[in-house]
């Protein structure tokens, strides 16, 4: 049935998937465009090693946000092989979820600029990781209800990348309020595991 | 016939877009680039929550722009789809087009850059608006009369999206002489409906 | 036989073709990245359109920079629109190619840079534009020798492209010494239909 | 029988490989972003020309990248030409190698900057590169013991390739401790065609 439905929106899951592909791979090659570099005033091998320690800050969010914007292709590829068609709402929360792709640059710079307000810094970085996760989970929820996945579509796959998706979301909708009483927010991506099989449970119990 | 017309070209239609594409991702990813982020003298949660709502201007902008390149794609994507082949007219009118895409970037940073000149700021933006839409028109007429669109091509799903493009171009033109006399004038995007309303009629009655 | 001989490197014409694509896209996009916008002391719709005005080069060199890519990819996909396989010596020339695509921005930045030193600026942005052409016609020339094309190839589409290509590579070196003499050596643009008319000439005769 | 191991993630090798060519695409024309144009105080042709000789190292390094970047893609496609399916551990490492490719224009830009520290800046240059080449080698060695290679992938093809990959990691790994001694370390290239008939032998005698 869906393939018959899809039929008049043929070839327009390629184009969506490789504009995607194209978007995501600039704003995970732009991350890296304003690493720092020293300009002046830096002197011999300890000099520029100890450059190098006093940003490691950036250098660390940098590969965070690589590691975010890496997974969030990964999981859109595993769930995007199996879409036969596209219909309308779909392709709106792809290019909202595109919207937070192309943002992450910028949140990351301003979660690294220094300024001392890590409470504000932290909220902005993680509502956007988090709003990008639940676009991506409502562009697949509409995909399954309107029956645009290829039936040969194997059921734990999908199960299995929208629990990771909705884990991630609740990690950082959870790191928020942490973030304002400690800078050690980030660690509440310790609690993915744990998150994940509460996801795995409580959807086992309402399927 | 345009099948047969189009076999020399075969293969032509899927470079143009996939470059298209290519483009428009990079314009859309670029949009972001240089979204302002405090480089010094700001503090503390307040400090830094002023500084964002001092530069809302700016964020407000780059949604819109987004909002705007993204509509461009997903009209190029609608009509493109029928494309079966693809003559030098309509590679110039689309090579036009993304020259007005690759210059949104820049004419969003002009709109908001600090010049108390609303008036030229706007136009310069309005006209880069509308000529992008005039352009896909133009690419698109071409590809009617040439023949160029597949046999099971859906006449509403063209007249629509010609209807909302030129309805789009319109608002831009219109919203120029608007922007002399008031900083209002991006509430001419209230008339869309209107003008997209009265587009429809037009036609049907030319038709 | 062609295609015998390509069987092994199936695939592979994709690839470099989508590859050089996407490189192309990014190097027509960051030319609009650095065109000037105000960035204080300018005031009011005057003071804006006299800020416009002054930069005026910029924004020329940018829409003839603009051209030249746009001109180079017509003529790529023109050409790899009859391409079966791919052999190393070809890939080598179209990277070569791109080399000189990636470069143009920064060879369009150094033109327009405020430097009292024309012949140098000029001979930079020249060499680079006949060096482009140059590698495109010797990867065209080796796809030709190792029989590589499709045997469906229209020859007249073949020689067009690359005599207007020969015309540009020659009315490029041209203008070199042309511009240790006058500013004016961009109007040896001028000369390409002459030029054009002139190899077109030359390869009828020796063909 | 790897054709039908992989069955289930058909279209997955088409999707990493133009999800890795754009981000290629993008370092490799990001490496020209910032090559220096003179911003002032630069006057006359002899000017300019010093200018010009003055950031030799930046324009030469620029090269170097370019040239390792576009190797890399080579190698890759040569590769992965031949893959018929994926799985995790493969898209994993070529992940890490697209990071790789990611720090090369921050890589380089460090190894130019103005620092009298060129043992630490020579050495996470290096690190950079040998680590993008041992991803490369491990993402290919997956694909081996997976089973992922087409039927009729041609052994000398693939047993050349990785031989010349491992003969670059070498040589950079060599490089880095002559870079402590002295800044001729960049010579080391001359050693690969030594290295690379050292590791033909090594893995004949293996074999």
């Amino acid at each position: 049935m869906s393939e018959t439905a899809a039929r008049p929106e043929v070839g327009a899951p390629e184009r969506l998937i490789y504009f995607s592909d194209a978007v995501i791979a600039i704003a995970i090659t732009l991350l890296a465009l304003e690493l720092p570099t020293p300009t002046g005033g830096v002197h011999g091998n300890d000099g520029l090693l100890q450059f190098l320690g006093g940003h490691s800050t950036e250098y660390v969010a940098f590969l965070i946000s690589f590691a975010a914007v890496a997974m969030h292709w990964l999981i859109h590829q595993r769930l995007f092989r199996y879409v036969a068609g596209l219909e309308g709402r779909v392709i709106r929360w792809n290019l909202l979820w595109l919207l937070m792709i192309v943002l992450m640059p910028f949140t990351t710079k301003l979660l690294t600029s220094e300024v001392d307000a890590f409470p504000v810094q932290f909220t902005v970085y993680a509502v956007n990781q988090a709003l990008a996760g639940l676009f991506l989970l409502l562009a697949f929820a509409d995909l399954r209800r309107s029956g645009l996945l290829r039936p040969n579509t194997p059921d734990e796959v999908i199960a299995d990348a929208a629990e990771f998706m909705t884990a991630v979301v609740l990690m950082f909708a959870v790191s928020i309020p942490v973030a304002f009483v400690t800078t050690l927010a980030p660690l509440c991506s310790l609690l993915l595991p744990v998150l994940r099989m509460g996801v795995h449970l409580v959807r086992r119990r309402t399927a």
